[in-house]
């Protein structure tokens, strides 16, 4: 696969480039991707050497390197940290960055920061901090022979050559008709519309239902990336407390009331099953409680249901009670198929589907056809059910040994391990951890992202299908009592 | 390929519904989709006989179901009109149409129209309003092969699996170093950034540099569908008149100085070669000027060159002059390797490129790898470049076929005809005429779509590839005379 991160492992002692030049260059690309983010501190000469198994003099040419790249600066006694890099006096004309526009919305770094570290971690371990499952779990062997079957040339001419549907290729539609179904949503095939992916899915609602300035009540902790994506689009966040069976009412109820009338939030966006980063699932009377009050307050809300391959059976949905009257339904595959075919979708009311579908028009005109005919002949061929419950019993094995690791090193589950996500109470500051963590070659997800407002706290998120390395729970444990 | 909506001769006599209830379901897909938008009327019953070469009992049948469905309305001596299908109180619970959101920012309906008639025409024919070639000029062996070699299980491994690269598959973006610089403008690799088709690539830049309430320069005419995403985030157009070699700088100038300072324009959006619908490209002169005029005013410039494979060989994009300082670029393959294949993409000032890349994420995550490496093949081929060079020679005879038959039928050109499109004064109001052709089975591009705020024309966009059937034109003058 091109990429510009070799793994950690990855220096070749025979490319073009001298080790000094590959090392440097490694780490300027993950500074320009802010996987090293403004501020963080490049590992220790010794550290690095010792890692990436090259003398210590090399580390330092490295650096230099960077130094004499503006990528870093040296201070006195601490070592190497990395500088801003966007500086528009040294990148560009300097017009951009007087745009009144840049310092006025500012985006969420750090919630891009993680995000960014979802694509390509330090190193070539599995990364507790990550959103996915391992490579190695998934299935490419059902893509490429699903693609075979919707992609030789007559299939193409008739699939690619016009724009396709707007709401999606109907074929696909209809197989989601049969999937929610399964999931207790009863909806018809006009109702649903194809994304680039669930990400795309809670765009589109978003921007169709709301705009600059509009209120928007959200979880909290809830996945940082979501936040940045309501404050990107100039919404002002209202996080509600997120308890083991759903959001707290009584606080949700007080949030709403403490708002000036032209002020009141009109959606409320929740993974309601699997709730990233805790793991919780909504219970049926909070679901019924939610509804009326969302009835009684008059806001809708957007049901992200992206872990629900990974779901126990008859867990229900909002959509479900709801009957897709007041709730927005949206999902994808990325947790399970593959995260780089993006492919997710929306089940919406009626009455909302032809805005939704305009905004999808306006964003991404169509979503390409050929993902979502292989996506289709997946789910009809009943291949991704099967999928998935191997999958499920492989996580759950993945979840008992990783459970068992973290408590054995001193951490506390703050919610009852369940689904994909832990939510761990490491007993010490976890953005210090991830920055210590990081220098050894882990990527963590520290509780501070998961916050509307980050705050320093001892919880974060793991991943139980990539924290099963007794090596990083060791390194875990040593940091922390180093700390 | 599934489709709601049969071609117009597609009534199947053997098929399970009956012939009412098929071309019932027709209309009403139609309808839903906004083919017909609310307020148009239904064929006459002798016309919708005769063209689907069925009895006008059935027509009337037809009708009368979408009557009982509330689709239509009957209006005495007048016909059958188009209801508002949306409306909350039949659709949906209501709640929906209480938020204050629906009312504030409407989206400009007719444009949306226009853009949904681009997946589905009314009937089988070549449509003279579409913006697509024809897809019998397209080449779905060329993909079907380039995806072969991309897509097998061990590719698919190596590339779905993972997230991928936030600024897109580096294969395509090093491809498509090599093709801007046949534009002649020098863009490196990381200041790429890889789009679900240009109109994502728009609309990531836009989000990125603008927000609710900001100002925004773009051209009159120019593409409707374009305003309507302008105006859909909530951005404040300021329409710059087009000439055939670029804006008139003097207006744009006026329009610039007439503003508060707060409300000065950041950006200006433009087609800049083969613009969409005159057909003009932007002259050396009025680019230099153009670019002087940003920096006085400093102002951003969005160069969208959509139609660049069909551009004549040196043709001068803003790009090139400004040497990515300025401008940014946007461009795609959707004229000319397959609309549905959903691949754009953005080369930008080094300096904006994280902000981009960030934006990217959070509204689609990353792009699908499949598709961007099955065309990093094709160009890395040279397939995609002979292509266009078919294209071109074909594209060449059809217009003059076309500006014959036009000229033959009374119509005169407002610009001179190059590229894609020709813009041609039709001597009658085109909405008009647009109604009563779409009657008679031929979708229109009426001129009043390409102004910033509608108004009645003689005006009318051509597609000179899918003009070239006498009968249209034919058609159009018999319409007009008739009126």
């Amino acid at each position: 696969m091109p990429s510009t991160v070799p793994a950690a492992s990855g220096l070749a002692r025979d490319a073009g480039a001298t080790l000094c030049e590959q090392l440097a260059g490694r780490f300027a690309d993950q500074i320009r991707q802010r996987v090293l983010p403004p501020g963080s501190r490049l590992p220790s000469i010794r550290d690095c050497a010792r890692r990436q198994q090259v003398s210590a003099s090399t580390v330092v040419a490295a650096y230099e390197l960077l130094l004499a790249q503006g990528l870093v600066e040296a201070q006195r006694h601490r070592g190497f940290f990395v500088r801003e890099t966007s500086r528009p006096g040294r990148n560009g004309p300097g017009a951009a960055a007087t745009l009144p526009g840049t310092a006025r919305m500012p985006l969420p770094i750090s919630a891009t920061t993680l995000m960014r570290g979802m694509f390509q971690g330090p190193g070539a371990q599995p990364m507790p901090g990550l959103g996915t499952l391992p490579v190695d779990w998934l299935d490419p062997a059902m893509l490429a022979q699903a693609l075979r079957r919707v992609g030789n040339g007559r299939a193409l001419a008739e699939m690619a050559l016009q724009y396709g549907e707007p709401a999606g290729e109907l074929r696909l539609r209809e197989a989601l008709v049969d999937l929610l179904a399964e999931r207790g949503v009863a909806a018809q095939a006009r109702q649903i519309i194809t994304t680039v992916g669930a990400t795309h899915g809670l765009d589109v609602v978003t921007r169709s239902l709301l705009h600059a300035g509009d209120t928007v009540l959200c979880d909290e902790p809830g996945w940082s990336v979501e936040y940045a994506r309501l404050a990107a689009l100039g919404l002002r966040v209202l996080p509600v407390p997120r308890r083991e069976d759903g959001p707290d009412l009584a606080a949700m109820e007080r949030l709403i009331d403490a708002q000036e009338p032209a002020g009141r939030p009109r959606l409320y966006v929740t993974v309601s099953v699997l709730h990233n980063p805790t793991g919780g699932c909504l219970s049926l009377p909070v679901a019924h409680r939610l509804l009326q009050l969302a009835q009684r307050h008059d806001f809708m809300v957007l049901e992200d249901d992206s872990y629900a391959y990974l779901a126990p059976a008859h867990q229900p949905r909002l959509a479900a009670l709801d009957g897709l009257e007041r709730t927005i339904y949206v999902s994808g595959f990325s947790k399970i198929l593959a995260p780089n075919w993006r492919v997710g979708f929306i089940a919406a009311p009626a009455c909302w589907v032809e805005r939704f579908i305009d905004t999808k028009l306006l964003s991404t005109l169509t979503t390409p056809g050929l993902n979502e005919q292989a996506l289709a002949h997946c789910l009809e061929q009943g291949w991704l059910r099967r999928h998935a419950e191997r999958i499920g019993h492989k996580l759950e094995r993945a979840r008992a040994r990783t459970v068992r690791l973290a408590e054995a090193h001193g951490c506390r589950f703050a919610a009852p391990p369940r689904g994909l996500f832990g939510w761990v109470d490491a007993g010490a500051d976890t953005e210090l951890l991830a920055q210590r963590a990081h220098d050894a070659g882990w990527l963590l997800a520290p509780g501070t992202l998961f916050h509307a407002t980050p705050r320093p706290c001892t919880l974060m998120r793991i991943n139980f299908a990539s924290s099963q390395d007794a090596r990083f729970w060791d390194t875990l444990a040593r940091i922390r009592d180093a700390h």
